[in-house]
């Protein structure tokens, strides 16, 4: 299968469309939880709205390779949100062509996909982070997720709350799905990947992270991966509400920019699209809009 | 070579010894920077003062690999500054082993050092990095150099008296010991070396960077690591003293905190010594020192 068959081409397509689709669901999910609100103290007056901006990425061989649309709000219920939308191509270089499946033969490839990250201001409420995408070398495959960020001590557990509603809702979507997804596997994934190793520490309560889920057939890796998106869609915004007009105390504050520290740390020293799309000429505003906005190392 | 020889005995003692006596001189160097003052305003009351703490390395095979004192400070002047000594020993793991010069045929490595990284209040006061060590596998040399990183981009370039006084103390180190050092290679080697790549722009302005030098006559190599010591302490503390009471504007507050998100960036990314000490089972409190106490991505 190369790249580049017509099959592929509307495969992609369908792909893309819907990468691009939930996007802009995703962006009128936050905006309506900004208007929503309650304003937090120190946050800007009246309710966010996403900033859309367009990018183009060249190839590192000087040739055109695609582009996206970055989102980002930064509002009264959520201090930064970036919520992005992005499909690029090309030829991997030769350092990165070993490390991609199917492309040490030939290194064209293509890669669609949709990423969020939302950091609100109030500590009570989780910083969550959701992706899916599709890639395409000489095989084709889907891949994403989400997981969860409490960033008080005292609710980073799997009885609270959130965590049980969250792996609730991951576990009926990948139950939809059962040719394609496995919970159990998943879940055990997302621990194993979002773990800070030099802290043997985890980033959060955990979620779903799949990867590799081949295209032949297209339609049920393709399902799963819109499941994963309309789950999040339903999943996110009550655990939002549950937890946004709760009072914070000082030290509760202090402690939400010191687990957004260890944040930074996973997504510098260990996130593979972080690093995967720095090393390969993406676009360095849209991949670190997944920092916090204010971190303290005290 | 074997890293146990009698010779090396002796050698490794006295570098030890060295980089423990200018840990100590340079903790006494701040504290008397922190003792002259002037208070930044949003600081705590009172002189800043260094609190030292052991820590002991297990190596990965679980047996005892040394340690070291990290001593960290949180002042009137500097917000944070982390001066560290450790001696550490042991043998690579297998992946480590293949990249380090002469532990390919022999996995056992011993490693002393000193580090400094120091965060000014003041935007208007660079922030600095000083490491020296001495590394020893079948091979043995000394590495290190000094940096410094102006926050504010008005005070990002060569012309800049802070830039120019510290070339000019660097490059007189690297002439007393001409056999050994070379200004023009080690600044290049500097300017290369703390590059962000992704945003193809520089952490600081520069200062030296060297490595390999190796050890066979000790005393030349060794000589010019003391000289970087002993120029570090008279180079930084002046730079200091003509910033430090310069009033500085919320905007340019602002910027300082942004640029050390570079410096975060730079650190996590790129940093061979954080990333090697991460992986290596390094003490995480004293590697994780270097950043800067508070820290914005807008």
């Amino acid at each position: 299968m190369t790249p580049d068959t017509d099959a592929h081409a509307t495969r992609k397509a369908e792909a893309r469309h819907w990468f691009e689709t939930l996007q802009n669901r995703l962006i009128a999910a936050f905006e309506a939880m900004e208007d929503a609100g309650p304003a937090w103290p120190a946050a800007p007056e009246g309710p966010g709205r996403f900033v859309r901006e367009a990018w183009h990425r060249t190839d590192h061989a000087g040739d055109p390779g695609g582009g996206g649309t970055m989102a980002v709000l930064k509002g009264r219920v959520f201090e930064k949100a970036g919520i992005h939308a992005s499909t690029v191509f090309g030829r991997f270089a030769p350092e990165f062509a070993s490390q991609i499946p199917g492309a040490s033969e030939d290194p064209r490839f293509w890669a669609s996909g949709v990423s969020l990250i939302a950091h609100p201001w109030n500590p009570n409420a989780p910083t969550v982070h959701m992706n899916t995408r599709m890639v395409v070398t000489t095989k084709a495959w889907f891949g994403g997720g989400a997981d969860l960020t409490p960033v008080l001590e005292a609710r980073r557990h799997q009885d609270d709350p959130d965590a049980v509603a969250f792996h609730a809702a991951m576990r009926a979507a990948c139950e939809a799905h059962p040719g394609v997804a496995s919970h159990p596997k998943f879940k055990t994934w997302c621990d194993d990947y979002f773990h800070l190793k030099h802290r043997n520490e985890p980033r959060g309560i955990g979620g779903i992270f799949y990867d590799y889920l081949e295209t032949d057939p297209f339609e049920p890796p393709f399902a799963f991966t819109r499941q994963v998106g309309e789950t999040f869609l339903q999943a996110y915004p009550p655990i939002v509400a549950s937890n946004i007009a709760k009072p914070a105390t000082a030290a509760q504050e202090a402690e939400q920019l010191v687990r957004r520290g260890r944040y930074v740390e996973f997504n510098l020293l260990y996130d593979r699209g972080t690093l995967f799309g720095l090393k390969t000429g993406g676009n360095v505003a849209s991949i670190l809009s997944s920092l916090p906005p204010r971190v303290t190392w005290p």
